[in-house]
């Protein structure tokens, strides 16, 4: 088991928000807003208890203090965050107009980068607020913000693959025959909270007919001998990350399972190989799906192959057709290609890869053969 | 224990959306464009796995069909939602831009109402392909759509607030001396899940100096005697809210505590007598703060007095100052007034109220009377 890494320290967090605010800068914003979120984990390790109609969001602006506008209630928590030294709060009270408290912070007329999530309420209350200004959302306008990752993040997301990894190795010991889907994602929930994470956000167990449905999580479907079964899993760990798919069988598989699957596991290894500095992200998309094209299976590869990993599982890049953003090491993301035969079954395999300087890492690193389970 | 309500149909379903169009046409909108969140969740009974970066949003125009535009991989999920029998499906695939196939949907030009967690990426996106549209918040248009219950709400609002109310009974049988605030919390969760909730959405344990705080939740304080120990908790049965709150005391408490309790039992007693059919909601707000205020406490009542509750906790209608709305009958919502004395101690006491023909009633009903925990 992994030792717990150092917290970010107020430091991490300042130098974050610096970056933020020059890249903003250079990216033609006059600075950037950002609300509850994986945006405002990531600057400032600010979590509010639930994200609500009452208006927190930070701003930053090159050459400036950054400030967290805060609810007068919620001030206390914010005080606690760890970044909040280098924070300056602006709290605001029920019964007064939030907007109002945010708009002499903001330039009128210039034009600023919000976080992805932020509710729509509240940039309507900026919009009316500041008529002159103009939004953008942060994918758009600074999309490679959090996805070059340092050193530190580095690690805790491979300790978040290795405790899926771990996770993974597990299930593959308990019964899947007779039971119900939930139980063996209930299982897996346990074993990902065993391994260190913090939190479970998915585990996906989509046996026969169900895996052909991508987002399926698991339902009362009884588990049977011949069954093909899609697991997809993750959550957090040390507050960054994990999402890893596997598809196994119950019992030995009939030739043409096997071939569906052997498609998907040479389109995840002919993404991974795309893997490169400099190559566009949607070059790793085309590495797989080519394979899944060519084997005839393309219509049914319904999704892109992967999306970017940190603080949340789904955040830029996105190994997509039309995504020319070149790879840089340091970026975390997906490879999953999949293939679905509605109303008979599915297979996915993913792992997540980091950009090394000559190629890609994986972080995780379990066998890509389809496991037999019981 | 009370029975399982039965689930709404897609009938039931099909007229609430009936009605948002037309509330919404009589409001001067050309629509109503609705993402995952509580309004989703009463008007079409569907809840997402998860919220993404991916465009789900419902289209509701009078007269004509409600369209609901998913990703095609959530397809299958949409069309095992209660209310999808009352809905078109219009899924979009990766790689295409879903702003272009929600935009033939709305009226260039129109004025279009948006649930206010809406996320600001999708607003965008939404404001860029009809730039000659415009939005508002539906709390802002049409801040009553949810805000009235019918009966079948209303008996699941009263099945959580009295699942809520025994598990009060019992938390004051538990041990608080010499147990982390964060243990008794755990002990209130397990609670409101042994009487029926489904999800626990916060169990506040404020032991002295924290219950100062009013959105503290709970943390590694010890508790001890002659502690004043706020307690504010909540979560979802059958899809409907529960959100009350009493102050308690380990053993004895001082004349001066007592006494800041009785001004907040007074106030909160105002605040519920003020509730009649017609009464702006300001008054509820005016007739608790009033109290407090006369008693010398009022800077220390830093919130407004209450909030909405339904298939969310927080919503329309808000008993706060400036808020004109006058009660009908049917809705719900939170009296909850407070007194916080930093570095000390708060106290808060809270009942769900729904209006009446000729009054209020309480939908929790636990002694209001400082209770002796041990």
């Amino acid at each position: 088991m992994s030792t717990t890494p150092a917290p970010f320290t107020a430091a991490d967090y300042r130098a974050r928000m610096a970056r933020a605010a020059h890249l903003a800068a250079q990216a033609g914003l006059a600075g950037v807003l950002v609300a509850p979120g994986p945006d405002l984990v990531h600057l400032t390790g600010y979590r509010p208890t639930a994200t609500t109609e009452r208006l927190t969001v930070l701003v930053l602006r090159e050459g400036r203090d950054p400030v967290l506008v805060v609810p007068t209630l919620e001030a206390p928590d914010a005080e606690q965050a760890p970044g909040a030294a280098a924070l300056r709060l602006r709290d605001w009270t029920d019964g007064h107009d939030p907007y109002a408290v945010t708009a002499p912070l903001l330039t009128s007329g210039g034009r600023f980068g919000v976080s992805d999530n932020t509710w729509a309420l509240h940039l309507l209350g900026l919009q009316h607020a500041l008529p002159a200004s103009s939004y953008v959302s942060l994918t758009e306008a600074l999309p490679m913000l959090r996805a070059v990752k340092d050193a530190f993040e580095l690690e805790r997301l491979a300790a978040a693959g290795a405790a899926a990894d771990a996770a993974y190795e597990e299930i593959l010991k308990v019964p899947f025959a007779g039971r119900k889907e939930t139980e063996v994602a209930a299982d897996l929930a346990a074993l990902l909270l065993r391994f260190g994470h913090s939190q479970v956000d998915f585990t996906v167990v989509g046996s026969g007919p169900n895996g052909a449905n991508p987002h399926h999580e698991a339902g009362d479907r009884t588990i049977s001998a011949g069954d093909m079964v899609v697991l997809d899993f993750g959550g957090l760990k040390h507050g960054y990350g994990s999402d890893t798919s596997r598809t196994v069988h119950v019992g030995e598989p009939s030739p043409a399972e096997q071939h569906i699957h052997d498609v998907v596991r040479e389109a995840q290894q002919a993404g991974f190989a795309a893997v490169l500095p400099g190559v566009a992200c949607q070059e790793v998309d085309r590495a797989a799906r080519e394979i899944i094209d060519e084997a005839g299976y393309g219509d049914l590869f319904i999704h892109r192959t992967g999306h970017g990993i940190g603080v949340t599982t789904h955040e830029p890049p996105y190994m997509i057709e039309g995504e020319e953003q070149p790879l840089v090491p340091g970026m975390c993301f997906s490879v999953e290609p999949g293939i679905y035969l509605p109303g008979r079954f599915g297979v996915r395999i993913e792992d997540i890869v980091t950009v090394t300087d000559d190629g890609g890492r994986r972080l995780n690193n379990t066998d890509h053969a389809m496991a037999i389970v019981s």
